[in-house]
């Protein structure tokens, strides 16, 4: 048997976790929180259930979740999104990230991805046929250099993938990035971007979430992929969804048929009638801020260094200093020897770059925060 | 945009349940079941929900549920299968189906594919780079001419997909077939087996299932796609496994990583508690016999003809004699001007070939399987 993907190993979130686990160590790694889910929205669950709802979901997702998704996406960003023919319902953000790059990636053609990047894009573009081209975004800043990314387009460049608010660094794109972004689509007939925001919910210090979809010229030829778990902390749900303009999602759920076809259908009921209170929504970046905070203020006697997380529930920190370790090493040690699990940053570029940082996921209550900072001030 | 799937349009499950719908007609088309789920299944989920299981699942699957399966695997066909390394728990079978597809096809390698098929293997086979090579079933017994399937492999055969029970036909794979097929994998060497056994413990008329993996030289080349919806009335939960050698697994956990990466979790472990009582498996293949002998019983005086359904809640019936509509537009003329929706049966063919031959779902109450019955045998 030919592997499609040879060089991908244990993912390692599920290393990292494990490890954790083995180890009794408090695991910041693998992004989940620790917070309970609305007894609302499970008790919704179960009505549903229990309302006999249990059959096959519409392909494209329930009805009555789209207008949900369209009346806040309306209030929150005055934008018109027509939720029979843009909203598409996924198996969780992979699922639409995958289909996404599955829609419009054709054998050969080159995909932007830049790195740190999640670990699924590069994969899923592999399977697509298409080859990914990576380009760093600069450090500590983590921007990226629009300059570079036109001398990087070629002919065959078909897509563009972007992640804002950004994991594992917290940097999220500005007004700036977005416009230069537009202008290249405008420029490039071949080209789409495939946005991932799915901690839109999710930022700090009034740095507030802009999507693709707010830029007229850019929507147009743009994928924008959203998750119902890390804003309803229920990441073990697996409900996301993709907005993408009519002639996309036309072909997106061509796709999305032959891949899960359909999404729990109770869950989608429920969230409908949840996303009622859009109140859910406006307090959790507070919330993140919080914890953001305790686990700044725990860590700052430390000799770690934080860099600035300006949103996602991820807060890196620099061990430069401290060890030579590569970052890898660091994170398993950490784990085994002081009982705090990480994410080494290296595995999120395809060049391997150490540059000494963790992350660390903060969705965890506060004891766990302080107590994780404790251990982290003693080395 | 350049479709990836140009020919595909609204799948017929879609398009005649939403024309049922519209019309007020009883609804035999898409298949799916109208029986409550258990309520202690139900009340299973929300207690995990409840009990605070709500972030990821293992990537592979939960342990408990996959160990149940295992054991449940080996009471009934007296076969040990390593839950650890040989069981993927799936978004729902189509998700299995389609990684299983992307698992073991090469862009330029050909797939047989027995028609008539179920909707996904090909366009799955064709986001693969694979082409679908399709052999007819022979009418109206429905059976694989072995020879012929020799005569069709080339070197560039990598994949055989059977389907047993069979959806749309009903028909049921013996021995002398899967020996036919054992023996096959063990001459061409590049040869692999998907076989999509979803509806396993739905036979009748005592003709048991046989899975793949009962043939040990074949069981090395295969994998074999399941179903809970279809077992427990849930066809909306998106609950599916696949079981492959440990090699191949190996593979298909890489792409379901980055496909769905996990499934929901309290379902999960619900189902594992469920799935304790093995009885609930027994009585599925009786309580499905009866509802198709109501059917039966119903239309036997009917000018409709049914042909021999030996598995799945499907009943095949040629209008021969009866219209010289095509099967597409009498479907549509039956749902619209009597009241009850089926499926047409050369969507299901490649070559659109046409039988004369609707496909009803007989896993309906008895009234309504009745009600339908009675209109039928006033055509
Ligand atoms: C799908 S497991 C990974 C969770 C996550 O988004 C992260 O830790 O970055
Ligand atoms: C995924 S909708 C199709 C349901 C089904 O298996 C069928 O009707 O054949």
């Amino acid at each position: 048997l030919v592997s499609k993907l040879p060089e991908v190993g244990t993912t390692i979130f599920s290393t990292m976790s494990k490890m954790a686990h083995e180890y009794g160590a408090i695991n910041l790694s693998q992004g989940f929180p620790d917070f309970p889910v609305s007894p609302q929205l499970i008790e919704l669950v179960n009505y549903y259930m229990k309302q006999g709802h249990n059959q096959y979901a519409p392909m494209p997702g329930a009805p009555a979740l789209r207008q949900k998704i369209a009346e806040l996406f309306q209030k929150q960003y005055q934008l018109k999104i027509n939720s029979e023919t843009e909203i598409t319902i996924t198996a969780g953000a992979t699922e639409a990230l995958f289909v996404a790059i599955q829609t419009v990636v054709h054998p050969g053609d080159e995909v932007i991805i830049f790195d740190p990047a999640y670990d699924s894009y590069s994969p899923a573009v592999r399977l697509s046929g298409g080859k990914p081209i990576h380009i760093d975004l600069s450090w500590p800043d983590f921007k990226i250099d629009w300059e570079q990314v036109e001398e990087t387009i070629t002919n065959k460049t078909r897509l563009i993938i972007i992640n804002t608010p950004h994991n594992p660094t917290g940097a999220v794109l500005g007004s700036e990035d977005l416009l230069a972004l537009e202008e290249l689509t405008q420029k490039y007939e071949q080209l789409y971007v495939l946005s991932d925001e799915v901690y839109e919910h999710i930022t700090f210090d009034g740095n507030n979430h802009k999507t693709v979809m707010q830029y007229p010229e850019l929507a147009k030829k743009s994928m924008a992929v959203f998750s119902f778990g890390k804003t309803f902390h229920a990441t073990g749900w697996k409900v996301g969804y993709v907005i993408a303009p009519e002639y996309i999602t036309k072909e997106i759920r061509k796709i999305h048929q032959y891949v899960t076809f359909s999404v729990n259908t109770a869950t989608q009921m429920a969230l409908a009638d949840f996303l009622e209170e859009e109140s859910h929504y406006n307090s959790i970046s507070n919330f993140y801020q919080e914890k953001r905070d305790i686990f700044l203020e725990g860590i700052k006697k430390s000799r770690f260094k934080p860099l600035p997380s300006k949103g996602t529930y991820f807060q890196l920190l620099s061990y430069k200093g401290i060890s030579e370790l590569g970052d890898v090493a660091m994170a398993e040690w950490l784990t085994k020897e002081h009982k705090v699990a990480s994410i080494p940053i290296s595995v999120f570029n395809q060049a391997k770059t150490d540059h000494k940082v963790l992350r660390f996921c903060f969705a965890k209550n506060e004891s766990t925060l302080s107590k994780a900072a404790e251990i982290l001030c003693k080395i």
